[in-house]
């Protein structure tokens, strides 16, 4: 629904048609109708939606495809998660929805090169880094990774007390491993009042703090990683930024995150669930009820997602700039051209190009991105050959897994779940 | 004794001078004597000996220097390693032994730079990863690292029953981390002789295998690793290289390299430090001693070290082939040129050259040797910057850190023995 308010306000992207794929049918039909209504509502006839249960249907003529995917949904990965924990791994081990999402996305962007090889793809769901790394090794399509992350720095204005609007900043690394190399308040350098923040308000603030579960970007976590690494973490980046011993257990998630034991808990993760399920019902109902007003629940203003306007930048030659993550191609110095980095991007007409930005300081780099990368190149090793000697050292590698037997076992039983059937054909 | 009788055996190494220097004047004193006695029995009136406890003494005119210091010796070593244990880390975590090796290393080789710009530094004591990657970073000194691990392929021979003479073999990587790439017998490719072993042997000589503890070439460990990475480890490999849950506990290494737990176990370290000081118990009785034949203790035979003949191939023009320790310049190719790979190499008059051999497996790359890549980074890291959140970092980045706190408490209390004092001063 944002994507689709952003659509009706952005000029210059009038006619367009927009085509939704889902594999549901009864949530396919509920976007379709809601979206429709919403179009109508705005007086957009110009607009026209389309719906199919035939992804191959959908590609043909697109410019765009946007992937929001999540293969087998989150009921499978509570699955996973909770076979893991089983097996002694706090929160679980979700590799088959890992394999899945790789598997998923790549199909999607070897069907462009089929059908609408010209098309940008815009990667919107999981995992990012590895999935736009694999789908832009493997195929020739022009790929563009978004995220939410980096907007963790309008929380730390607000925090801080700054108005959003004149900040500046500049957050590169790896998507949910992103790092605040510049920001700036009125054209000035704003890290010291982050420091001042820290020295004397930070402890009241996290004794004080009452927010939700997700809300962890000014945490005791976030200022450890950086006092530890010089540089602030933005977004996600506190989450799964490579600091295992944040997220040993409960307890200790609330030393770190807050007194839900943030976002990735069993009691923030759950609230997030249920914040999503509340959102489908609201829609399910809204669909139901064929005379409320879509347009009143989602009230015309932009949503701050990055997707129509760099549509519209490619398609008017509106240029702008955007967090995107793309191929490195020497935008982040000191890593290989073919990782997939999540930089500031200038798009255009002209298309995307990165900004190239200064070195990450050399501690973080070896410490934290090298290890995401090896992660990540080990992934996608895994995925491709199909070598199970890889994905038992991807379990090995895990900081939790504490012998050989354990990491077998948990092995065998994530892929002797019955959805993971392909996998386990996959893995030999 | 070793080394002196290979140069008393090498000819072309007539009229050398050497000059031993050790800051223990006693030991010192024993090694002089026992040298000049052996050369006088050998007949070797051309060689000329000194000593001195003066490091810079020692380096004046020097061709060769050859470093095989253990700062603090065992002792120290084993306080650290009593210090980790006590903080959970079974076999202790060591940095403090390693931080001063790596000092002691970079001072020779300045004081090299200073003194004997052009002699070649042979490093024998470790890290010798670690300390050669630094020295050829930060000094101009040529320098050849040393180990003894590759001798592990003769060891292979033995145990499949074939003469040692008549087997070839490559086996690169990175110290204390080679993999074997080629294996021949009489010119033929002999991994299939392994392989044969592993299914038809090697059950019954685990089961009756009697060695002594430091004999882990054939384990378990050893086979382990060639199934999932598809070379065989050769050497210290099965040791060092990066499959920690061969190290849990003593009952877990007991299952993995033999009855003692293996070499690096409390029994198998013991052994091992037991027969240290067994030899130098007989070379201070043969020293008080001054009617023993220092020759019948030491046959003359070559010792198989590379030492001298390496030596000897420069100084004469010898052409040679060795497993040597030297920065990469693209001879493993896929990694950086400034870290010190171990690789075959020809030596000659024309100097030292690394052979450039084929990649290793990618599993085996993304998996191990990255891994090992990143700790070495680290650890130089910290020493050349003294930052106390590196170090922090290498302790959270072993495997068996339960927590930050654990980390935190480790790393006083090493820091805090009284021989570290100079790292409790340059780590802040």
């Amino acid at each position: 629904m944002n994507l689709l308010r952003d659509l009706c306000l952005k000029e210059g992207l009038e006619g367009s048609t927009v085509c939704f794929m889902d594999i549901d049918e009864e949530r396919l039909n509920v976007v379709y109708a809601l979206a429709k209504r919403y179009a109508k509502e705005m007086k957009r006839p110009d607009l026209k939606f389309e719906k199919t249960m035939e992804r191959k249907e959908a590609l043909v003529d697109a410019d765009f495809v946007i992937n929001t995917a999540l293969v087998g949904g989150h009921t499978n990965v509570e699955k996973e998660r909770e076979c893991g924990e089983k097996h002694g791994y706090y929160r679980g081990i979700c590799f088959g929805s890992y394999f899945h999402q790789l598997k998923l996305m790549l199909s999607v962007a070897r069907d462009m090169e089929a059908i609408c090889p010209d098309a940008w793809l815009i990667q919107a769901s999981n995992p990012v880094f590895d999935g736009c790394t694999l789908m832009t090794r493997e195929t020739k399509i022009k790929i563009i990774g978004l995220c939410h992350g980096h907007y963790g720095v309008y929380r730390i204005a607000e925090v801080l007390g700054l108005d959003p609007k004149k900040i500046t900043f500049q957050a590169p690394g790896l998507n949910h491993c992103i790092w605040m190399t510049d920001f700036r308040y009125e054209g000035k350098d704003a890290y010291p009042l982050i420091d001042e923040w820290i020295e004397k308000k930070a402890e009241d603030y996290w004794r004080t703090w009452d927010g939700n579960p997700m809300d962890v970007q000014m945490s005791p976590a976030a200022v450890s990683l950086y006092k530890m690494f010089g540089l602030f973490p933005i977004g996600d980046t506190a989450r799964f930024g490579g600091a295992w011993w944040h997220n040993v257990d409960l307890e200790t998630k609330k030393r770190w995150f807050n007194k839900y034991g943030g976002f990735d808990s069993e009691i923030g993760w759950d609230y997030y669930l249920k914040g999503l399920q509340k959102q489908m019902d609201k829609m399910f109902q809204m669909y139901e009820d064929s005379s409320a007003s879509v347009v009143s629940e989602f009230p015309p203003k932009m949503s701050g997602e990055q997707h129509i306007p760099i549509i519209d930048a490619i398609i008017n030659d509106h240029e702008g700039k955007f967090q995107i993550n793309v191929p490195n191609h020497g935008a982040l110095p000191g890593f290989d051209d073919d990782v997939v980095v999540e930089v500031p991007g200038i798009v255009s007409g002209h298309g995307v190009k990165p900004i190239h930005v200064e070195p990450l300081p050399k501690h973080l780099t070896l410490h934290i991105i090298r290890t995401h990368i090896v992660r990540m190149e080990m992934g996608l090793e895994a995925f491709l050959t199909g070598d199970k000697n890889v994905l038992l050292n991807m379990i090995l590698s895990d900081h939790r897994t504490r012998s050989y037997d354990q990491a077998q076992k948990v092995m065998e039983a994530v892929l002797a779940l019955p959805f993971n059937e392909d996998l386990r054909k996959h893995f030999k």
